[in-house]
């Protein structure tokens, strides 16, 4: 915007390339920013540079910490007998918020996608496999959309030669949702994966 | 949360600071900066201080520049004789989009709250009426809520012993709205205030 000085269409240029983030609330931020003092923005500003200077994957899971070891992994309280796979580091604070999973996690950085080059070398799949051995649980936890039911297959192939349970998270209605919402695809694997009662 | 590193817990904490950012967004966003190049975080870190540095008001109008004086109040081309006060620099912006005011600006930097403290003196109504002359016009661009229209009401009251021509923005149904959803006050505004065609 011409009338409006150019750091601060930088800043409203910058704040536009975060993912959710439109032109008109880069220019609310942009605005609050300037209203704000000194003080706090420095602190966001430093906070962004900290981030990147301290955080660093995990050498046992891939997932995120500023130690070599993530306090996941270091947890001995936890089941080392079962390992949960999922796509980002992300996925670990979704299962994390449930409480409800007091195993290990591996991170595999993406899904396989061939045709943006991504293939099995591009993902931490060589030291899943070194963490894998016989008699343990691996839960295959990729997203259920084309590249994450791909990537959850080929894992699957290639980990079937090991003594171990593989499992796959249930698929079928989410808790409190209304059926007639319902894709028809989700309520096919519902059906299929009917328990008794 | 705490199997976070800290530093991503803290960057979530700023981001949550920022209005219309919630805590979710806010981890979304951190979860963005983890996996984006350090360039490009450094980038935004930079433009957040620079704006700071760099921004401040305009000398004659209160509004935002890089310079002494803002584009706007420099712009030989517009016209000096009428004056749009709004109450933030933001509202510059909103006008200026629409390609429709040729005139100048005054930003008065907030309204009158007695409750917190902000009477005239916190104001740069003082500039204003160094700025304003007989002769000229003075639109009066405050809000319509209760903080907005107490602040017009005043400035009324002390630009009246001037010569000048002194008007509010038209209140009335937006174009294109539906007479339906309109609350009861903006449609006796719109009838009290009916043009002729």
């Amino acid at each position: 915007m011409k009338s409006l000085p150019k750091s601060a269409n930088r800043l409203i240029q910058e704040f536009s390339n975060l993912p959710g983030i439109g032109r008109k609330t880069a220019q609310r931020l942009t605005f609050h920013i300037l209203k704000s003092d000194v003080e706090s923005v420095s602190e966001l500003s430093r906070a962004l540079i900290h981030v990147k200077e301290r955080v660093h994957n995990c050498t046992i899971c891939n997932g995120i910490t500023e130690q070599s070891i993530c306090s996941i992994c270091e947890d001995t309280d936890r089941d080392e007998n079962i390992i949960c796979v999922v796509e980002n580091s992300y996925d670990i604070i979704v299962f994390e918020k449930t409480n409800g999973f007091r195993g290990k996690y591996h991170v595999l950085g993406g899904t396989l996608s061939p045709l943006d080059g991504i293939g099995p070398d591009e993902l931490s799949i060589e030291s899943l496999l070194k963490r894998v051995h016989d008699g343990m649980e691996v839960v295959l936890a990729t997203n259920s959309n084309v590249e994450g039911e791909t990537t959850a297959l080929y894992l699957a192939k290639i980990l079937s030669k090991k003594q171990i349970v593989l499992s796959r998270l249930a698929r079928g209605i989410p808790i409190g949702s209304d059926l007639g919402y319902m894709d028809s695809a989700t309520l096919v694997r519902a059906m299929e994966g009917r328990t008794s009662v």
